[in-house]
């Protein structure tokens, strides 16, 4: 349904209708300025050409330095969502199981089917603001569990894993030797802090962006820290598949992170300022919700079919996506707060009158 | 052994080694001034946001009437490897296998490998200047047969399949109901008229790149042509792989297409006179080979081992590809002429001289 809303909403845009796009995790921000000139310089100085399927050594060894690995262990992707594919698709094979906690990012679940493995979900509640009870994951797991995902802050949450269950949940990958792939794609622009698996020990895989950070979601580009022997099998795939990240975007993306301090701090800014609005139009609503930990969703429960929903607010120039797109979530409906200042209280406004 | 030499001409230069790119079939040249503006313009005006997974509209559509075709049958994709291994991953399963003329880019049957698909290779030879025996080519189909892959022109032959030939392959294709997948990446700028899959009727999968016409490698950026079930499995697959093509990146070859007429010509004349250089040089030594009809690849037989020679080559600061990297040709290597002007004659005598 993700994807069915998201193209629907290209065609009615190239139609000209005027749509508040609540539906994709798509910053309305523009790309930073100095971020954009590095890029060009790039081009200009020729980096056009092939570049390797590792990602570029310069790159590689600033990410090392942030992360605190080698950098070999890091491998530049087109986007966080090929760090995942690739890493689902070099590690796992038919048969296999991967146990996901949901709500869930739907793309996790898409992969799974697509390379033949069984996904099985965790699936999580509102009335206990959407924690992951360790002890089921547990039992959800068997001997052909080969991985578990955790995405942290979660997709559609926007619930950050404390510390203690973050640690459990490793201690079970440890134990049981499953790999542990954590997507910390919203990490550098939550409110709460958030543990990151890369402070426990174990073989896991982390996969980063960015895209939410930056505002770079159209660049496409993310990377994975993952012990040498992944590394070299991701490079092998890229070999194959994708080739490289352009080059001028990897130099766009050093650049970024030079001002990755001062981006991430003002990004974060204007999501609490949203999330806040948000809280206080929807709490008058009869919208149940949790409040969020992070950018940029709200994943509130409507007590009706969610799909209808989303297609009805469509014609009312709202798009959002129905929870259907994140597990078993009918009543439930995700919205992403990444539209302009002014669209964004216009179209909670719009969403709280269906439910007043 | 493409990417073990390419991964090690990248180190070496890094370690600030002069080396000579024989090795990969990279242009020189930079990428037109007028593209790399179009791209800025484009980023500057915010195309720097998630776009369609099936490419953006605008271009699908100008490829369509290029090629007479519905836009709804070319989907964008970053780079034609990535066009090529999507086709086969949603085309073929475990167990299938595809019918290749060879010596073949490599990446071809990696990429068959890495899906469980067998390669059957169709061992073409020098003595009869390359020529695909079609006669041989059905001995080698049977019912697990899913996929004939065609390269025209050739990569690393630089031959172009002639017109009867390409008719015959596609007839095969249609009666035994197997895809035929042409990858015709250089046939804009092939010296000698491409006759195109196209030409033929059938359900064929047409792969074109912008890389090697536009000088755009590092771009990342190509396209198929297929009927629409095919690219709406395409669309698929993108979305929950590598999203979209940056929107700027399509922008820009939205402008090389504009350019393309002019653009392909000069190309054409320096890999001419190249080709023409090569000849001329390396006629004058021991090696055999046969003329190119296409840029950029030459593949002369030594009678050695040319995996030693292209280490030994190294050394002195040419780098070359084995012809172990194109199939069973040991005595073989491929020589790109994708160097500057200086460096291409120097490293020819280089290599004549090895062989005088």
């Amino acid at each position: 349904m993700l994807y069915e809303i998201a193209e629907k909403v290209i065609k009615l845009q190239n139609e000209g209708k005027k749509i508040i796009k609540f539906n994709v995790g798509d910053p309305d921000q523009s790309t930073n300025e100095e971020i954009v000139e590095a890029a060009f310089r790039a081009i200009k100085e020729g980096k056009t050409k092939y570049g390797s399927s590792s990602g570029e050594m310069v790159l590689r060894e600033k990410l090392a330095e942030i992360y605190n690995v080698k950098a070999e262990n890091v491998i530049i992707t087109p986007g966080s969502k090929w760090a995942i594919f690739s890493s689902m698709f070099v590690s796992l094979k038919k048969g296999d199981n991967v146990v996901l906690p949901s709500p869930h990012w739907s793309a996790y679940e898409l992969m799974a089917k697509q390379i033949g493995v069984e996904t099985r979900l965790l699936k999580c509640e509102l009335k206990s603001d959407w924690r992951i009870d360790v002890d089921k994951m547990n039992d959800l797991i068997d001997e052909r569990t080969k991985m578990i995902i955790l995405n942290n802050p979660n997709n559609p949450t926007s619930k950050v894993v404390n510390e203690k269950t973050v640690k459990e949940i490793a201690e079970i990958s440890n134990e049981k030797d499953i790999k542990l792939l954590s997507d910390e794609s919203y990490s550098a622009i939550s409110f709460l802090k958030v543990k990151s698996i890369l402070d426990f020990l174990g073989d896991h895989i982390y996969v980063n962006s960015f895209s939410k950070t930056f505002a770079m979601t159209g660049w496409r580009i993310g990377f994975t820290i993952s012990n040498s022997e992944l590394a070299e099998k991701l490079t092998r795939l890229n070999q194959i598949t994708m080739t490289c990240v352009p080059q001028f975007i990897q130099e766009a993306t050093l650049k970024a992170l030079e001002l990755r301090d001062r981006i991430a701090k003002d990004v974060k800014e204007v999501y609490r300022r949203r999330a806040d609005l948000a809280y206080d139009i929807l709490s008058r609503s009869k919208l149940e919700f949790s409040r969020p930990d992070s950018p940029f969703y709200l994943f509130p429960r409507c007590h009706g079919d969610s799909e209808r929903l989303a297609f009805d607010m469509l014609d009312d120039g709202v798009a959002v996506t129905p929870g259907t797109a994140f597990g078993d979530y009918k009543e439930y409906f995700r919205i992403a707060l990444t539209a302009p200042d002014k669209e964004v209280e216009e179209g909670l406004k719009k969403i709280a009158k269906v439910f007043s």
